[in-house]
């Protein structure tokens, strides 16, 4: 009705930057998301499911880029009555919601409140290879403690759920470190001026890239990069650039040497001192509880981009090698951070809520998992009953209902059927290990034709003649044996 | 970094229309959308997730409300290098962007293409009491074949999957009509214009509201409405309104009946005819399948809004009472609806793509379960293991680690621990079952203090003096057999 029959035609694209996702994509995630809320439910946390939008203002300006505050999320402006309305936004995260519910709903809550999130984020940032502007996330937060117990809890959740998810022990390392170490250091450079701080802490997030060596020239003059241009430095004299390079170079050959360490790099700073007591209290409680550095070690590279981290920092990476877009063998990298932000919730109510969680990037979690075939991807297509003859439609309804009953996933061709070689074909496509025929001979007969898709197919390219008789892939079967013989061929290859 | 101090406070609030959905509200969602896609998946539907976002473009103005096509979603433009970019808004349902994947993907596809996608949908509508701007739906739909045994398919499936939920046989009823019967009877009326034919529509959809003299009125010159107000009426005259009071009055006592009504009502209309043949034929492949009158239903009062159904239409209603705001009885209503659209695709591709499907109102569902008292909702707090000496955290760790081992829901309480009747508040807050207190003196003794707190409260609440003294609800019992009596408590209150 509301159609214009001269309009083009829309385009069927995506929105640049956006995917679908299909069958096996869909529920591999599903069950991924099911395993890990699965653990952090039995670490006491309470699902919570806030809407995909908020008001821009409740956001706030958090964005992980801090070089573009006010950009990076989708916004649009409500028309209400009078013309104008709030600025809407679509979530980039899941803790800046966080911080909303329990700033409005905080009287009812408990305290501390612990609860988990799952659901796609959304970042208006340019789209590239692999980098989408939708993806999942899957939180747990504690909101209302200010107990490095807490931290120490979530860290060894985390390491909990990369085992449940089926990344093995040794195959992944929880990384931690702590803020107030950072601004420790900070204090011990002596530079008090917050936009050049931010700068060094920018130039301490590229130790991993260019080394010791180049965050020194970066803290000072500047230095030529590979490309051949110049980045300008911070301009730190060699003295104030000292404490940094002392504290990117602390991780000792176990926690209590980096403990030693980092003690030296935060000097005088109460604030630096405060951090390495925090990482030391979580260190300890997390060995009493068998977590060796194995599995959580503390690691003074550990900076986190985002500007709200007020304590303890943290980050899961994965170790193993996978191959790059160009075939270089590279460590598959973070699937998870977090920390404590002290001031989120502070925004809304002005007291300040101490507070900490950390977010599993669950899209990258599965990509990791794929590239070492994990998953076991079993695309399980459905039992295919075929239509010998349309007038029978009743009848192949009734054997797919059947065979539902038995718990067996099936149903009847709804295609076109002349053409029945299209129906394998379809068959085929669903990837089905059974195809049922039955027309009119077969149904005064009283039996069946079972076809066996997964053993025809094998057979079709590797079977000798004498196995090729002794194991028909089609066979007939009294109907009444019709769902006890798929079970068995089902069964057979299950084994 | 980003903060401006000086910014007012930010209102700590979901956008207008929004809310937050928190524990049982969340994972009893999640238990009914795996419960129905498991009923899709063994009817042979595959899932499929879209993004939120799509173009305006593909999303097309199908829109429930005719009346405002290009209104109702929230939309905004993208700013590409040249400041100006696509339009995008957020899907108002699973229908639209399932169109547009299918044009986009259908060489990879098979076909027929049988999907499932569940999720949040967002309408940019003024939202009321119970009525949000982002809502759940799960839908299934086959694309690809003409055949009404895929609509008769998808309303047996949408039977089992009510059963399935939680809904018995008896409390609710799908109801089936075709699209083409009400066009045989515009026919009958002989009213070619289309905007014409939209009014005779609404003024069908009114019936359940107005019934059959105030239909009547409507088609003709008008009507006073209870408000006293005059509607305007469509303007037919008493012979151009008769077919459609006939077709309005055609339900008879079994599907049999209506049949014959149905074929009065549209005279010598071809498609008329047509339309009655598709519905007789979907009763008796339904019939045969076994799915009665009592679950599946010839109605002709089912019209659905939509305007861009083009054959069958059905609508799953829950038949049992519930007291409204104000305190009267009245029916669940509708959970459910679908139908057949074959020209959703072809709006992407210019060649008729015949299409089928329903979407399953999850939030609606879970109300009218709640109403009737069919969830479980069991809270499962968590056990509470209390801070009695801060020093002794780890320990306290380690106790629900152990718990959690054995499958136990288990934290720490991680408040400030000074006051214990705060914790023990805390737990009470969480609904836990059990808390587990262990000071000093306990830890020196080998043993835990367990205190069951279901027990306690029904204690306080009821219990003589004698059963106090014989179960009393908290005891001591040696620190080994913590996690065997947690169980043991557990397990009892469960039974």
């Amino acid at each position: 009705m509301a159609k214009d029959k001269k309009a083009p035609r829309p385009k069927a694209e995506t929105p640049k930057g956006f995917r679908d996702y299909f069958g096996v994509e869909v529920s591999e995630r599903a069950e991924m998301l099911r395993a890990i809320t699965g653990v952090y439910h039995h670490y006491g946390f309470d699902a919570l499911e806030s809407a995909a939008v908020e008001t821009v203002e409740a956001l706030g300006k958090f964005l992980p880029d801090v070089d573009r505050p006010n950009e990076g999320v989708f916004a649009w402006q409500e028309f209400d009555e009078d013309g104008k309305g709030d600025w809407l936004a679509l979530r980039y995260d899941l803790t800046a919601p966080l911080a909303r519910v329990y700033a409005q709903h905080r009287n009812a809550l408990p305290t501390p409140y612990r609860r988990y999130a799952m659901g796609p984020v959304w970042r208006n940032e340019k789209p590239g290879p692999g980098r989408y502007r939708q993806f999942y996330q899957c939180d747990a937060d504690t909101v209302g403690t200010a107990s490095v117990a807490a931290d120490a809890e979530i860290c060894a959740m985390l390491s909990d759920t990369l085992e449940k998810v089926g990344i093995p022990r040794g195959d992944y390392i929880v990384r931690i470190n702590n803020r107030k170490v950072l601004n420790g250091v900070l204090e011990a450079t002596g530079v008090s001026d917050a936009a050049k701080q931010a700068d060094v802490l920018r130039t301490i997030d590229k130790f991993d890239k260019v080394g010791a060596a180049g965050v020194r020239e970066l803290l000072g003059k500047g230095r030529l990069d590979a490309s051949g241009a110049y980045i300008d430095g911070v301009g730190l004299t060699d003295a104030q650039a000292e404490p940094v390079l002392t504290f990117l170079t602390s991780k000792g050959a176990g926690n209590a040497e980096t403990l030693a360490n980092l003690r030296g790099a935060v000097g005088e700073s109460a604030t630096g001192a405060e951090g390495v007591n925090e990482l030391e209290e979580m260190a300890q409680l997390l060995a009493a509880q068998g977590y060796g550095e194995d599995r959580i070690v503390i690691d003074p590279s550990v900076v986190r981009g985002l500007g709200y981290y007020t304590g303890p920092v943290f980050e899961a990476e994965l170790t193993f090698e996978i191959l790059d877009e160009k075939g270089r063998k590279r460590q598959f990298g973070s699937v998870a951070g977090g920390g404590r932000y002290d001031d989120l919730v502070k925004r809304f109510t002005g007291q300040a809520v101490p507070a900490t969680g950390v977010s599993i990037g669950v899209d990258r979690l599965l990509a990791a998992l794929r590239e070492k075939g994990r998953l076991e991807s079993k695309a399980a297509g459905p039992v295919v009953v075929t239509v010998m003859d349309k007038a029978r439609m009743a009848e192949y309804q009734g054997m797919v209902a059947e065979l539902r009953q038995a718990g067996i996933r099936a149903e009847v061709y709804l295609g076109n059927p002349k053409n029945f070689g299209n129906q394998l074909k379809y068959a085929d496509k669903r990837e089905s290990p059974v195809a049922i025929i039955a027309g009119s001979d077969e149904a005064e007969r009283g039996v069946v034709q079972i076809k066996d898709l997964i053993l025809g197919a094998k057979i079709a390219q590797s079977a000798t003649l004498e196995e090729w008789k002794e194991r028909p892939s089609q066979f007939e079967v009294p109907r009444a044996e019709l769902v006890s013989k798929v079970r068995e061929i089902l069964d057979s290859n299950d084994a």
